[in-house]
């Protein structure tokens, strides 16, 4: 089987730089093997790529590349955490929050966006437990935000 | 003090099966004792039982009948990661969150449903960290959503 | 550097008392060093201070009062928790949920709040992980609720 760092070269996906701690909080925090990571937001060149609520603002469709893009961004972090993608041992816990519109119920659906990219990329160590929610807003109007917990190798 | 077992065939409550993995993310995690279930809404016999806001769709004890189901399938996913029930060792942390009406200000209450059932069946092991939120809308509607961390017998 | 108890003092912030288990579930749970807590609304004297949403009944200011005085009764619990302020090895994570009027997008901004006193308060063992999100309403119409692990010494 590949190594994530390979797959995410097949999938053409270019992990971004990790942003720099610019408050009170950072990116993550080790716990023997766990990477705590703090929550990643659609972020792309800087700016928030999907802004406004699932159902309203954005289709299913486009939250699920809001999804998918929180992960990318989540991996990134997650990298720098443990050492380098290939040294990422699990991803232990997927939490996604999406910023929903009245009568919008397929958070589920959103969240695959995210558990996809993750399955593609670490394969069976990337078997998550995930919990899906529906928000009313999200920090500089995101429309995903996803909490990412993953096991480093020792 | 009665197993968890025992006390579960006291109140009755019978354990339903745990779904098999269907999407890219699993019911459970292991790392080392700690068991990370997925998020957890009130399914009975493949179907949600409560759908819509606590407040609006639902009642309080609507919403609290929710969250016990909603503890009762986590407790399965539980046993089924502990390698049986009576090997669950302490349930750690439950997050409720629940699909709340405007005005609607009583999520601690609703997750007393889910509280209670899980010091009934656990007992002092049950006494758990807990967080209640009241969110917008969550996946197939569901009125509440369990998230339970629980810590195996070695 | 000056240890967490001594900065508390120079702060002026004195930790209130921990609230004695009223229901199923307790204000914290040890897992090894791991501190696990429950939601900490802000409460002082056995009131919430703070009701409402952020952007209607609260302003960005008082939300940041709010969740700094969620911080300051989770740091009291952590207290308890550890056996001792100082012996508070790390702030890992701390989630927070703000109680959000449509349009209110500066949930980042209200857990600053919380995490400027973690900071203040523990320096570099401050660090921490963080996830902020927006939610309708949160249990007794608190307008903060944050959930937070720490690491407690060995």
């Amino acid at each position: 089987m590949s190594k994530a760092s390979e797959r995410l070269a097949e999938l053409g996906v270019t992990l971004p730089p990790v942003p720099k701690p610019v408050a009170a909080y950072v990116p993550f925090v080790r716990h023997g093997q766990l990477c705590i990571l703090s929550g990643q937001v659609p972020i792309r060149n800087g700016t928030v790529a999907y802004t406004g609520q699932a159902g309203r603002e954005q289709s299913l469709e486009a939250a699920q590349d809001a999804a998918r893009l929180c992960a990318i961004n989540a991996i990134a972090v997650g990298a720098e955490a443990a050492g380098g993608v290939d040294r990422i041992e699990r991803v232990l816990k997927v939490v996604v929050y999406v910023a929903s519109a009245n009568g919008f119920t397929e958070q589920h659906l959103v969240a695959n966006g995210a558990s996809n990219l993750i399955k593609d990329v670490f394969g069976e160590a990337g078997a998550h437990a995930r919990v899906a929610v529906g928000v009313a807003k999200l920090p500089l109007d995101a429309t995903v935000e996803v909490d990412v917990t993953f096991v480093a190798a020792p």
